[in-house]
This record gives C-alpha cells, structure tokens and sequence, in this order.
C-alpha cells in the first residue's frame, strides 16, 4: 500500500501537538498545552435559543444544501464587522469556511505549486505549516522580534523572488503571544508593496485584547494583496467550525472553485444558527466577557510565573489571545522538560514544534485561557519546581 | 495576480451544474436540474429536539474543540450500520467529514501526485471530477453499460499500471441512476483483485433502494482495498455537511493527518446533534418513508416520460436514488436543448457535465425527488413538448 501514496505524504506527520494532547488527556492533568478557549464563556444557552428558532421557522432549508459561498445575511454580517474597525470590504469578498484552518488550505490550493515559496514568522502556528505543507512548499522563516517580524530578513527572503504567501499572525500570534507595532505593519507593507506576494493576515485572537490598542488591519496598507482569516471559534465557539476567509473578487473566484471541490459547502445549518444568535445578541458585550476573564487568567499566570519560575527563564506578556511564550536558559530542552513535567501531572507544547525549519529547542508554549486560576497557581507551581530541578 | 496563482487553476473551474442552478433560481422555473433531496422529509422536529437535548445536556462540550477522526459513539453506530448490512468494519475505521465530498478531497491528497491516474465512470459525478482534478491526474474514464462498467476496458485501463484510484458510485448512479449488477461487481472485483488499485465506492444512495435486491458491498470482495464514502445527506439532510470515509487502518492514518490539515474536525456540534437523533429514533423507518415517496415520484416521472417524450428518446429506470438519465436521438444536443428549455421554464443538467474527456451530447440527467408529482407532470411535459419540436 506505502508506495501507493502521494509524495507529499512524506513530507506531513500527525501533529504533534495532537500527539501530546493525548498524553494530556490523563483528567489528573493539569494542562497548559491545548489550544482551548474557555468553555465557561459559550453562549450555550443563546445558542440553545438560536437553534431552536432556526430549526422552528425555517427548518427545511437550514437542512438543505446551499451556497458555496455561505450565507449571505452571515456574511454581511462579518463585513459590517470589518467595516466598524476601518477593514473596507463587502459580502461578496467573505467565503465561510470550516474554521480559519479551511482557510489555509483553499489558499494553498489556489495559490502553491510544488516548490513555490511561504514566507512564515518564526515560530509559527503549527497547523499553519501543516496546511501549506501539503502542497509541498519552501519555507523561509523570518525571526519574529518581540514586535513583529524582522523587516531585514523579510526583504532578504522577498528577494529569493519565489514566495507567493507571507503567513502571518499579528495579534497574539499562536504561539509566541506576540503583537505587531504599528511601526512594524508599516515596516512589514512597505516591504511587501515593491512585490506581488500574498499576505495573509491570520486573526483569530485579534477580538480578545485585554489591553492596549487595537492595531489597524494590514488590508488597509496593502488592499488586494491582503487576504484575511477570520473566525468564530474564539468568540462564539469553535464546535461549530465556522471561520471566513476575506479576499478580493479575483482571489475570491479561485477559493470558491476550491470550496466547491473540497465540500461544497460548509455546515448550513450552522451558519444560520450563529447568524442567528448574533442577530439576537450583543457579540461585543459577549467579548468584553471574555476579554474581561483571559486577562484575569494571564495575569493571574504571569504573576505566578514571576514568583515561581527560576532566573534565566524569561516569558511574553501578551496584550490579548489565548498564549504564553516561555523561553528557558540556553541549552535546556524542553522536550526533556516535558516528560518529566508530565510525570509532575502538568503539561505544556515545547516550542520545537512550531519551528518549520527546527529550532526553538528551550522554548515552550502555555495556554492560559482554558484553566482557572486554582489549577493555573498548581501547574504553573509544578511546573516553576521542575524546571528548577533541571537548571541545578 | 493571475500568475500568482498555482497551474492546478487552470485545469479545474466553476462547476457547470451550479453555473446551471443559478439560472434555475428563478422560482416559476420547474427544475430537475438539482440534485437535492425533497425536504418534505428532513426530519426537523426530530433534529431540533435532538439539538435542544445535546445542547442542554452537554452543551460546553459540543461546542468545543474535538477530536480529528470524529465523535466516537457516532463513528460506531456508522460502524454498526455496515455491520447490519453484512460489512465488516470497526469505528478505528471510520473517519467524519464534511459530506461525502470532503473524502473525495482527502483522498486525492493522501494518494496523488500529478500524473496519477484515476479511472471513472463514463459518465461520473461531476463534483468527483472536479475534486481529483486539482491534483492534476490522469482520467481514464470506463464506459458505463446498462449494469456497470465494461471489465474489458477497465481491464485495458489497468495495464497502464498507472491507475491508483478507481472511482465509483456503484448504486444508482449520479447521474445514471444505473445499479451493477452482482455478477459486475464480481466481474469488477475480479479485475481488480490483481493490482493495486484502490477502489472507492461512494455510496450516498444505497439506502434509497425502493424496488429489486440489495448488491453487495465492494468491500466483500477487496477488502482493505476498498474505501467506502456515505454520507447523511440523503438519509437525513444534507445541510448539516456530515458523512465518512470507511477504510483500513493504513490508508485510514494518512487520511487523518490530511483532515487535520484540511480543517482540524468537521462541525461537532452537529456530529452530537446526529449522534442524538439517530439515538432517539428510528434511522431505518425514516428512510423507509423517503424510499416510499422517491418511489412514487420516480414511477410518475417514468410514467409521464413514457407518455409525454417522442420515439427514439430513451432512459433509464433506476432502482432507487434521485436521477433519471435520458438518451436523445444521436445528434441531438441537450444543450441546445437546454436553452430551449429554460425559455419554456424547465431545467435540467445537459450530460455533458458529467463527461471528463467529452461526449455526452444528447444525454441529460433528471433529478425526481425534488419535485411533487404535479410539477413533474407540467414539467416533463413541457420538456416533452420541446423534445418534440427540436426533434421534429
């Protein structure tokens, strides 16, 4: 059967994050390395509310199939969205998608031949590297600084002339918690402008800003060349599966070929469901709610970081999202780490795996929007005991 | 831009048949153009009870993230259902996607690399065509007979060894509606059973048998060479974007890795909202009822066919699904035909959609189960009238 299969699938592995989320599955676990937002704060009740109305007044077609595109009143919806934080486009430029992680994969398949060039911060979102991987790319990864990528090393890989995507997360990136200044967007476009590369601006967390300043949208610098992944997961919930994807009416006929091909369509019922919730309900009130409660749990983590964690380990303090980033003396692995926090009951992604090109071998990844703060004081207590342990 | 985007885009477009949908949306149009099944009979009270239990009783869960592979109890009553059918298969090798659509995708990645070959029916569903054909393959496409593929020339086609995937849709075809034969499957199987072509058997219809005998599955007789897609949509509803992929444990570890790639998971909300449906009532009575009605609407279409279409026209008499596939005198072209047709407001899909490498020209496909029997009448009659005049 294995010479049956596609060269690409050489290329691609399980994810190893899902691997390790197996070994967190153990409920004695505390867990700091799913990607989870907090359950607590689902709307299930307006939901609940939302279904029963979809399904009572207009059941048969919620049932059926429909548009490639999505539906319509959805996605006016999302571009009113846009259009309050200054992002002009409009109903016919969204595409609904499974989650923003569709989105990646219709781009990939619209935009990479085999051998083409990504341009990827570094680290980066590791499904993101999955996704593209399967069309059997380059990588160049820029070194993300604590604002943003590196403008030199950005020009040096636009020069290699071949990357047609830049894939970037610039709020509270997955997995660093880093945000782009505005400094540095201007930096990043001006050097995008000279060339035809394609930016994806990834945004899943941007809503979730705890504090500080919302950063206007690369759109606004680079228009057509700006592609925008958007999502309800963070923000409604991520069960449903519904993301967008916001491209200009060129790219955005290519995707809907792709879309078609890949599903059809995502989830109708769905879509009319959150449509309707968000018609019954303040989304914005609904978000300061979790905003409110992600930044009691990241300070309540930062703090217990400050007292426990040894010198020499230093650690982001994101604006907003879901993520911590730790990084460890030179020389520490925190793979080693891992296995001997989980035989402490306490868990984390070690940051190698978010490095497309190896690399990031003291660094890890901890997720505070999905503990409270008894379990987040007990892990990261453990935790701050184990790597103590290992730097003596 | 149009450089930018991938060679792939230049082989794979706009689906016709929703090109064709677009100008049957006119609501005095009587369309068998569509492939949808009647809503009449989605069971939405059903649904919305189920979804008012999953989302009362375990709603944070349903609303989270899941697993890849799909919500377990649900994977094994698709398990069991095979079972009942007299086919072998455990849930470790059933995969959720989002319809049976999503496994033709996910195969095509996991199992082509450009220049591969894949053999089709002649005619085959044209969504099929359209989701390996981003992978760049080969087609090879196998004249249908009246009961399933010529084995001579399916036989011709694996000596060209480059053939890793055999497409086909063995009960009531889309767009046929033709049923093989036991004595073909085995013929077929026979075939196959020297090489390592992969078989998959998409099945969206095999429940909706309403005259003649069950056939077997291909899996009988090819085991882990077969890869088995199904789907809810015809069974329950295509708006919740739910089906599988059945296949062995080999295959069934790549495909998750492409799922997880292509989406993480398909909408689990909607999985647990199936899962409670199917739970609390009585799959196989439901379906007995959408049998019954397709049946009537089936016979009354043949019937006033039979009355209404000149000589020299012929179709055939499907033993279930949704479609009818009508021949016309040679020479005559169905898409001429067409618009003829859409001026006397009826539609169809002229067959040549439905054709990889041409032909097809006086074929069309009629769907029958989306229609009452009151616009079937005025409809085909209509047809019947511009047959007439074209053939005159």
């Amino acid at each position: 059967m294995t010479r049956l299969f596609a060269d690409r699938m050489g290329c691609v592995h399980r994810s190893f994050v899902r691997e390790i989320l197996k070994v967190t599955e153990d409920p004695e676990i505390i867990s700091f390395a799913g990607g989870l937002p907090n359950p607590r704060y689902f709307p299930v009740q307006e939901v609940a509310k939302a279904a029963q109305k979809v399904l009572s007044e207009c059941g048969e077609a919620a049932l059926q199939y429909s548009t490639t595109e999505g539906y319509l009143p959805l996605r006016e919806m999302i571009a009113e969205r846009y259009a309050k934080r200054g992002v002009k486009t409009k109903a016919s430029e969204i595409l609904i998608t499974n989650g923003s992680q569709q989105g990646l994969d219709l781009l990939s398949k619209v935009f990479l031949n085999k051998g083409d060039g990504v341009i990827l911060e570094r680290p980066t979102y590791l499904a993101a590297i999955q996704s593209f991987g399967f069309f059997e790319p380059k990588f160049h990864s820029i070194p993300l600084q604590e604002d943003g990528v590196d403008p030199a090393a950005l020009e040096k890989a636009l020069l290699k002339d071949d990357a047609k995507l830049f894939y970037s997360v610039p709020n509270f990136q997955n997995p660093t918690g880093i945000t782009y200044s505005e400094n540095k967007l201007r930096a990043v476009a001006e050097k995008l402008s000279d060339c035809s590369t394609v930016f994806i601006e990834d945004n899943p967390y941007g809503d979730l800003r705890f504090m500080g300043e919302d950063r206007p949208s690369m759109k606004n610098f680079l228009g057509e060349s700006a592609v925008l992944l958007g999502s309800f997961s963070k923000i409604v919930a991520p069960g449903v599966r519904l993301g967008w994807v916001c491209a200009c009416e060129e790219i955005m006929e290519k995707l809907i070929i792709a879309k078609q091909a890949s599903d059809l369509h995502s989830n109708y019922l769905c879509q009319r469901i959150i449509h309707q919730y968000l018609k019954d309900n303040d989304i914005e009130r609904h978000i300061a709610k979790i905003r409110k409660a992600y930044k009691e749990q990241r300070d309540f983590m930062v703090q217990t970081m400050q007292e426990t964690f040894p010198e020499g380990v230093s650690f982001t303090r994101p604006e907003g999202g879901m993520f911590l980033w730790v990084t460890l003396p030179e020389g520490m692995s925190s793979l080693d780490l891992f296995h001997r926090a989980i035989k402490e009951k306490v868990a984390f992604v070690p940051g190698l795996a978010f490095y497309a090109d190896g690399g990031g071998s003291n660094t890890m990844r901890l997720n505070f929007s999905n503990s409270d703060n008894e379990r987040i004081f007990e892990g990261i207590t453990r935790l701050g005991k184990v790597i103590k342990e290992d730097a003596s």
